[in-house]
């Protein structure tokens, strides 16, 4: 199994080790190095019912990797854990898990693999900023800043609800390979940005460069992800509207999660459009503004709704 | 139980972030990055009718800086991702973590929370080598080596041999507090053996220092982990004997796993008894050379056993 998954794995450079020893040997990063870890659990993140062993695998990369997009910085290299029961097809996790590393140009230098009851992925990465630049915190944001989403929100949690309306065994459909929605090209795009979520490094990078002063990585859902900017940076948020996926519901856009867009904040959207431009991507939309007073959680008017993924503890 | 967590960590210096970003943010080392996860998994790697919940939390620290420790190099700081039944008690959980970090001299800069059908905790450690040294590879025994071992081994072995003669709910024991072996303080050594283990940073940077040119730490057993730094150096092992810990069997500390002793291979043995001596460490224990014929696995003149923890993949 080992040999399989180092197959699907790129070898390391001259001067590193990878995977085969005690620990991976890399090259440090000249300014701070961003680390973090994520774990996705069978049956809590992810259905395997609904999605395969490829897509936990995948989602597992990239929920890891979208908490270093969030900083303004790249990923240089990741660590795997796994542990599943025996019977687990380890070549389709790894596909998935290969697969995110390499769209993300991201290489997994190690990991370990043990025995457990659920399939469970905890995917460390190491990143840094670029050309010694600061990596943009959550505590950052001022009064008067506006609010900035790097693209439509509540894709992800639609395409779980077409998941999970066609059902374990895909009875909601006339055939495999079909349109298995009813929403043709949408509904696919739906089920993708469930099952094959990007981390926006690219769009991080920018905001970053655009004179971001906050972000974090849309995971939870707005709702409860805005709530984390405006304590850490004690200010208040008034939103007026949320960029909504087409197919998606405005429920969907405000408490889904997975959805990995970035939110920011910026004293000069104009600039955050220019630069957003220049680097050739998607002009990000203009939510609302940041406000002096932190009781204020406001969305069209009325408090912000309380929803989103509950941490279990 | 997040604040419960954070009240047992310590904090992060100035110029840092630890607990509570996106990713944390920490100084990188001149010289290589030395990285690497270890999980421990209930019912596979710790049988919590044995020992405590601080226990299994103590041992995945241990296993994963002992990597660092086989390297020879100094471990920086810990990534903690914990899955867990919601009942599961975090605060004994982090006590065990957090007193293995402070003894180990490393900090909990980050982690995640997950719930999960068993209690599983995958460390990530990261470190370097003092002084821009190079770390020691599996790779770079040769014909003539030395073989050298930290410490007596077999009595983590022993100690969990102990705590399944007393029993579940400690049966075996007159009354709690009591000797609970019959072996008086060895008993107790043992049993500590197993349930707090520690990693010899010491004495890999002794070894390190001192010549040695391939090194593991013996976590899954000598007859199993020798075999490592065989192949990956391209020599034979000729043991002579192995120190016993006291109260083990010698079948124990051949094939029992968890001592986190180090196993290292050195031209010069009496320059590494020197350099142990001036550090004020336990003289390690010479117990047998490399020979050329990479097909040699002897024990006293007979095939080395084949035996040790399996890997479940």
């Amino acid at each position: 199994v080992l040999e399989a998954i180092r197959a699907k794995l790129p070898a390391a450079p001259a001067g590193e080790v990878w995977i085969g020893d005690d620990t991976a040997v890399v090259a440090p990063p000249q300014c701070s190095l961003l680390i973090t870890v994520d774990t996705v659990v069978e049956g809590v993140h992810a259905d395997l019912s609904l999605v395969g062993l490829d897509d936990l695998g995948w989602r597992a990369v990239t929920t890891a990797v979208s908490d270093v997009a969030a900083m303004g910085g790249r990923p240089d290299w990741l660590l795997v854990s796994v542990a599943a029961p025996p019977s687990t097809d380890m070549e389709a996790l790894y596909e998935g898990i290969a697969g995110a590393a390499e769209l993300l140009g991201v290489a997994v230098v190690g990991g370990d693999l043990s025995t457990g009851a659920q399939v469970m992925v905890a995917v460390t990465v190491g990143g840094h900023v670029r050309d010694g630049g600061s990596p943009v915190l959550r505590s950052g944001a001022a009064a008067g800043d506006s609010l900035i989403v790097t693209g439509p929100l509540g894709a992800a949690a639609a395409g779980l609800r077409l998941l999970k309306a066609r059902g374990p065994d895909g009875s909601g459909s006339d055939e495999k390979g079909s349109d298995r929605t009813g929403l043709g090209d949408i509904g696919a795009g739906l089920i993708a940005a469930h099952t094959r979520p990007v981390a926006r490094l690219e769009e991080g990078e920018a905001a970053r460069l655009s004179g971001a002063t906050a972000m974090i990585d849309l995971s939870d859902g707005i709702a409860s992800d805005i709530r984390r900017i405006a304590e850490a940076s004690s200010v208040g948020v008034r939103i007026s509207s949320v960029p909504v996926a087409g197919g998606a519901t405005e429920d969907e856009a405000i408490c889904g999660g997975d959805d990995y867009e970035l939110l920011f904040t910026a004293p000069d959207a104009q600039e955050v459009m220019r630069a957003f431009e220049t680097a050739g991507l998607r002009r990000p939309w203009v939510i609302g503004e940041c406000t002096k007073d932190p009781a204020e959680l406001s969305f069209a008017g009325r408090p912000l709704k309380d929803c989103g993924w509950e941490h279990p503890f």
